[in-house]
């Protein structure tokens, strides 16, 4: 058959793959193939609006660089990351949900003894983090890794920091031998998603604004279990309900003790005030 | 509410679109945001798939130049392109068939005299093609316009050639008072579509070749009627069946009459053997 109308050229590209050697992939491109057409079908769209999307992906390729993933940003603001991350991880009894692991991660943080500080010489309230790392049954896990990353107090990571300042908020913790952690940083705040590129464009045009409520990242990993890509979520911040990124899950929603200037919970002496985080991560058997 | 399943997630996303002030664009997003999470359900994308998926888009981005359009590509050969057409230009009656436009179309041909030769210094066999632009009617347009372009005789258009050739194997042809259209060009072969970059991969993966049957391409247009962005197919293309992009349409497939050397059709003199095409072209009244 040479010819197809608008039903019968999706079974036609699909009957291409008869010699593909990779019955996955074969899958995969079947369901996007279907679902992508349907897609077009169902909108009828014109002509006008592919070229559209044609130069819209373009110009999302173009934007990327070292330092900026726009396709993930494009894939974070449409639900699919948190989607992809939901099914590949879903919630189980009381281990720590994962939620999207972001643009900011930078292999290779330092490793820091406990209590350090990884908020010196970022601007931000000093907040004092603490708890366990736990296995699925409540036993503590020795020596787990807590690889820790977030923005300033003002919402911005070190990668968007005018010049190269560096890692700045990043650092590696493990736990003692009764799976404590603890280290300073700031307390993060409510930032924007990149929304001078075409992602920003798309999210303008949707009515949507790009903002995030204020979280500090970590990946949490420990010898025989699952490593968990997740956040905690200040719970004061005004976005949880409506997070850019669709990231955000009760679970991870914590509070961020006010406290005045004294004897802090480490025996340190603060100056100004100051927050406490107390959180306890479980993991999943491997 | 903050936190979404695999399910509540896809409505969560489409009504982060109440601010949307425009009903189309709101009507698309919430079909695409429906298909591109059903797909990602229907097949569990794992998270490896996922960060493949990103990496191939990126790549489709960084392969586009002011000379080569991936993400057109990449539409062409999923079908999508071709259905895009289809919905907007569905066949009715005698009128020519759309097909794809293609990554190769150069506005501004110059515009020739009945007859002229297209293929000065364009390796291929001389072809003579004639013809007439009719209305839906069956009457003959006067001062129809023909913008014609194809590669040469070896599948290679100018914009693929070495070096800054110009315009090659491309003009625009005005019908005569009774609606006849003549030229010369060559006789259009099979070439592949750009298979070096992802694409090519994408393809290669799918178990499928790069090839297009020998087609010439033309937009016909009138005043008070409907331009038609066409190709005329060569009938013993190897790859009719098997298109690359499936722009081959039945009613745009034509003979291509072999003759010896002598006198052709319009009363020159060939030394060496040359082909014929005769095709008359309708267009649907605006």
């Amino acid at each position: 058959m040479t010819q197809f109308d608008e039903k019968s050229i999706t079974p036609a590209v699909i009957a291409r793959m008869t010699e593909c050697q990779d019955p996955r992939f074969r899958q995969v491109m079947t369901s996007l193939i279907t679902h992508l057409h349907d897609f077009i079908r169902d909108v009828k769209l014109t002509e006008e609006e592919w070229i559209n999307a044609i130069m819209f992906l373009t110009d999302v390729g173009k934007t990327c660089t070292e330092k900026r993933q726009e396709f993930i940003l494009l894939s974070d603001t449409l639900g699919v990351s948190i989607l992809v991350i939901t099914l590949n991880h879903p919630p189980e009894g009381d281990t720590t949900d994962s939620t999207v692991l972001g643009p900011y991660y930078w292999e290779g943080a330092p490793e820091l003894p406990l209590g350090a500080d990884l908020g010196i010489g970022v601007k931000g309230d000093p907040t004092y983090y603490s708890g366990r790392v736990l296995d699925e049954t409540g036993k503590p896990i020795a020596g787990a890794l807590l690889d820790i990353w977030s923005g300033d107090g003002e919402g911005t990571y070190d990668m968007q920091m005018e010049g190269d300042v560096g890692m700045k908020a990043r650092g590696r913790i493990r736990t003692d031998d009764q799976g404590n952690y603890s280290f300073w940083s700031i307390r993060p705040e409510n930032y924007p998603v990149p929304s001078d590129g075409p992602v920003g464009i798309m999210l303008r045009k949707m009515g949507r604004h790009p903002m995030r409520p204020g979280h500090i990242h970590m990946i949490v990993s420990a010898p025989k279990h699952h490593a968990v890509t997740t956040h905690l979520f200040a719970a004061q911040s005004k976005y949880l309900d409506s997070d850019a990124v669709f990231g955000v899950k009760d679970s991870l929603v914590t509070p961020f003790q006010h406290h005045d200037a004294g004897t802090a919970p480490d025996g340190s002496t603060r100056s100004g005030p100051y927050y406490t985080v107390n959180y306890d991560f479980r993991l999943r058997r491997a």
